[in-house]
């Protein structure tokens, strides 16, 4: 969990590895793969949170590393996040995930403790995807950005002063809404949020947490 | 699972109960709420294609139907399509969800016979975020269409000539994403499907399915 590029030696051919650090991978079963300022924020603010072991592995954007047949094989789609879970008890023995919000599910399921039933996954994956598909459309689809984006804002609000999203406290459902949030004054610093004091609350204590500070203060 | 408005009564006021017919409402475990020409059609294409039972409650979104109270309890953004599954066994006995995306991989698992464990999970939530959230993003911001989208379609028409998207047989993920594929003649009949082929074999194949047809035909 060290900044930086390639704190850990990996075995499968992305970045040049540093031979004078033990190779660990073996006993290290998650690597999240992202580039600078990329969406593998959220799925690492969640593994800080929970305290769960990975290793980061920063992609040169820049460069077109991402485009390289070594991340292609993992993500065809050269997209990241994308997460690979190398665990003896998966079928083959490997689990490689695309999609930010699959990561999320996946991990709050498997490393979480979270997600234990249908229902419950049913709730987590309703979130993510308002998350990553309706908020997201809302706000980047400049034509929705006026009229649906406000309607959205409005109802949310008055959600998120109900408390956590999910049950009584802080789970991978606000992880998912809390993160976009708080792009919000990042992205759209145009965009007034005093009509929604909850969102406004809410994006403030996202800002305090430390695991949020730590993943961010790395972007 | 007639056409048409409110086929069997329901008990939670959306709608006049039509008192000329038993309510059965007790026995049908999922209702599905959605509007003509609505994200409704993914998840009730999945409950055609898997012969699920459920009960379709069209909406009259002109008339703001989806805007009233009793619809708002479902989901407060007033958004359809929404699920509602009664059921003893759920905690509290009913599970409210929205999201297309979440409807279509909580029905997967619980009536689907798919999505038995995390891994399978993981992999069914990864092609519907990939369908809802990066497919979506992709067509319908302006400025991405243009780049993103046939890179995109590039890597999907080469995954889709190798068979199904998970697994050997049509699944929650061939659903998301075909049916996401077969609207792009019928939104964006401008784009030049040409340079993909099995994408676009793929759009013809689904047209071709006897439960698409049947719910495509009642939209």
């Amino acid at each position: 969990m060290a900044a930086g590029r390639a704190p850990i030696p990996i075995s499968n051919g992305v970045g040049e590895p540093d031979t004078d650090q033990p190779v660990v991978q073996a006993r290290m079963a998650l690597t999240l793969y992202g580039g600078a300022r990329s969406r593998a924020s959220m799925p690492r603010w969640y593994m800080e949170e929970k305290g769960i072991p990975y290793t980061w592995q920063l992609l040169d954007m820049e460069a077109g590393e991402h485009r390289q047949e070594a991340f292609t094989a993992i993500n065809p789609f050269a997209k990241v996040p994308a997460l690979v879970d190398d665990d003896p008890a998966l079928p083959g023995g490997r689990l490689q995930l695309f999609e930010s919000g699959a990561i999320l599910l996946y991990l709050a399921e498997r490393y979480g403790g979270e997600c234990q039933n249908a229902a419950e996954r049913g709730l987590a994956q309703q979130w993510v995807l308002f998350a990553n598909a309706t908020l997201a459309t809302a706000l980047f689809v400049p034509s929705n950005r006026e009229r649906e984006f406000p309607r959205l804002m409005e109802v949310l609000d008055r959600k998120l002063g109900e408390g956590p999203l999910m049950g009584n406290s802080w789970s991978v459902a606000d992880c998912a809404v809390n993160a976009y949030l708080a792009y919000l004054p990042i992205f759209f610093p145009q965009i007034d949020l005093s009509p929604f004091p909850q969102v406004q609350a809410t994006i403030a204590a996202t800002q305090q947490r430390p695991a949020y500070q730590h993943v961010m203060g790395q972007r």
